[in-house]
């Protein structure tokens, strides 16, 4: 983390200077087809251009801090980034003071608005990496909602061999994205689809179907946004990054329970898991049936699964707090139904983390008998290379 | 037409001013979630709005012309359009020389980059907006392309009832896109999952699959692409608008092969076909095989059904040309074989016809006994919206 704080406060000329970034930059992957803006180095330095003939300041705005970028005589604006973690971050350009999507990468749905990202090459990406194995499909659905009386939309992954057995039923996992996220990101910057793909083919989990829902925007005319309206955003600048780091992202556990977390408990059991077991051959019964979230998600499984404990045997919680033995002791049945508690961190998270640690948390439920996992995503905050790396592990003991 | 280009030239000032502009503006629908901006009125005026406190031009480009914003005491720019054909639109902001996407409205491919879209409310809306009706669903799809020698991307619609009847076969449409897009177009803002939805509960279409592919993009390791390269872009700015209104946009019949056509004909014939018949429920025979596009895509369904005669019964070319009595005379078999060739266009595409005037070519192809049929979408030119009333007018003609 040092290294970290140190390379983030040099200014763009101090690294330039210190003759300290490889000059190995490569078009991200992440960037649409045919852009060679924004690179990534081996250091993970990201490097922006952006052509603004008549701008007087663009900036990169990465992992919450800005880099000045610096314009040549056609007006092109160049600049880098200190080195970033391996992995998915949000970024954005800001040029003039208006804070905007780069043109050159893809975009995404996080930090609450649909805007660029990027993908710094991990050493272990072969994991989501796409390869000529037989290939499950992610579909687009919408369905009607009784709670919150609208159409809603979800994303459903089902394995290769789904369509070939017509007469197989199997298990679901209730996979739930983080708070300014929205159900985009697992099949997006989650790569949920490659990444069942690989380990199924692996022999490494079973096949089994994956429901990515909306956990925040639970409103409709069945159950209205609540008063006061938040004041609605004059300008359009998305609204702040996400945190990065292990200074701003430390575990939570069990905090308040969020104002759309009962609501979404409504949504997930009368309206999503009835239309996923009405819709697809699913063996509809708890052994069968996990929920797993990030961060926010993660908060939501937790309470879900202790409020329902017959309804859920398989828990995963990724950067999302952790499950205690007195939580236990107080959801009659928990303990008897469950098959793992699954709890996740990247290692930035844990380096300070606030109240009781949940690998002592989880390490104490075990002790109850209880089958428990912890892992932790080595040299990750809380961002997406936690989670990514945490499906792939929690997809291996799932179900089994 | 008259009243569209006077309104093009008037400064925003002069629109102001002369009190024509009625204050009735909302959130376009294609907006991000929770942005006020950029609003439509209902005369199809485009209300654009960007914080940008340092910058000192910004500007909304939409529909090939540029809009200047102006900006008040908080740095916030705002600036309306002229008013803009009903449905949807690529556009852009002009941030002191900058283009870039606006940070209020959700991302679309095309021309050729993923960017802002907007779209303006139509008479006829109904046909394309979600409804409570059996929903069927757009199913992501990677496989590998022997002839590209890659993996691929596509989109799958299938009907709400396919789940439900485990042994119905369906007949397949092949749907393509145009220039500077991609397989994303139909699904997204062509709406083709929710006209089919809506089509087949009111009993209008008969139900049945599409596939969606890529008709550009056709290279891999076993098709490498064409030499020289295009020179890389140094700047990140779109590459252009799509033409709009009938001065740019004429009717194009059987204009030079694209390079890519002949390796996109092998792709669908060697590898998406085989692809979807295997993992599909699908009546592999022409009598229950369509191919349609739009613009180029049309062009390519016109080189492809007319090469290839006995492969399809059913083609669709919207905005994308006609096809002759001489062409079909040349082609051994396509006239037994055919079941419909459908043509359509915008209307404002057909003011200004260039050579011969598709009406013409198509009714004199019906007066050789072949089934034709000819859509002219009103008030619109070469854009999405003539495309989304080309696919519902086509669809419940096919396989009937």
């Amino acid at each position: 983390m040092k290294k970290f704080f140190v390379a983030v406060t040099m200014s763009l000329a101090a690294v330039a200077a210190s003759a300290q970034v490889i000059e190995d930059f490569k078009p991200a992957v992440t960037n649409q087809q045919g852009k060679q803006y924004p690179m990534v180095n081996s250091q993970g330095v990201v490097r922006a251009q952006l052509l603004a003939p008549d701008a007087h300041s663009v900036k990169l705005d990465i992992g919450g801090v800005k880099y000045e970028l610096t314009k040549d005589e056609n007006g092109l604006w160049t600049g880098d980034s200190a080195p970033q973690d391996v992995g998915f971050h949000y970024y954005q350009l800001n040029v003039d003071g208006a804070s905007v999507p780069d043109p050159g990468s893809l975009y995404y749905y996080g930090a609450s608005r649909w805007g660029s990202g990027i993908d710094i090459p991990a050493p272990d990406q072969d994991f989501y990496t796409i390869k000529n194995v037989p290939q499950g499909k992610v579909s687009e659905v919408y369905y009607y909602s009784s709670v919150s009386g609208s159409m809603r939309h979800c994303y459903i992954y089902t394995p290769a061999e789904y369509d070939q057995n017509p007469k197989k039923k199997y298990p679901v996992l209730y996979l739930q994205h983080g708070m300014g996220e929205n159900e985009h990101g697992w099949a997006e910057q989650g790569h949920t689809g490659i990444i069942m793909d690989n380990l199924i083919a692996e022999g490494k989990a079973v096949p089994f179907i994956i429901c990515m829902d909306n956990g925040l925007d639970v409103y409709g005319p069945n159950n209205p946004r609540p008063a006061p309206q938040p004041r609605p955003q004059a300008g359009a600048a998305p609204q702040g990054q996400r945190p990065q780091g292990g200074q701003q992202a430390r575990p939570q556990q069990g905090g308040p329970r969020l104002a759309s977390a009962g609501a979404f408990e409504q949504i997930l059991l009368k309206d999503i898991i009835p239309m996923v077991e009405k819709n697809y051959r699913v063996l509809a019964d708890s052994k069968h049936r996990a929920l797993a979230g990030l961060s926010m998600g993660g908060m939501q499984t937790r309470a879900i699964t202790l409020a329902n404990p017959t309804v859920f045997s398989w828990v995963g919680m990724f950067s999302g707090g952790a499950i205690s033995k007195e939580d236990v002791a107080e959801s009659k049945g928990f303990k008897e139904n469950n098959k793992l508690v699954f709890i996740s961190y990247g290692s930035r998270e844990l380096e300070n983390p606030r109240g009781t640690d949940p690998r002592v948390t989880t390490a104490e439920l075990g002790q109850t008998g209880m089958n428990t996992a912890f892992y932790v995503s080595e040299g990750t905050a809380h961002e997406w290379q936690s989670w990514r790396r945490s499906l792939y592990q929690f997809a291996q003991k799932v179900f089994k």
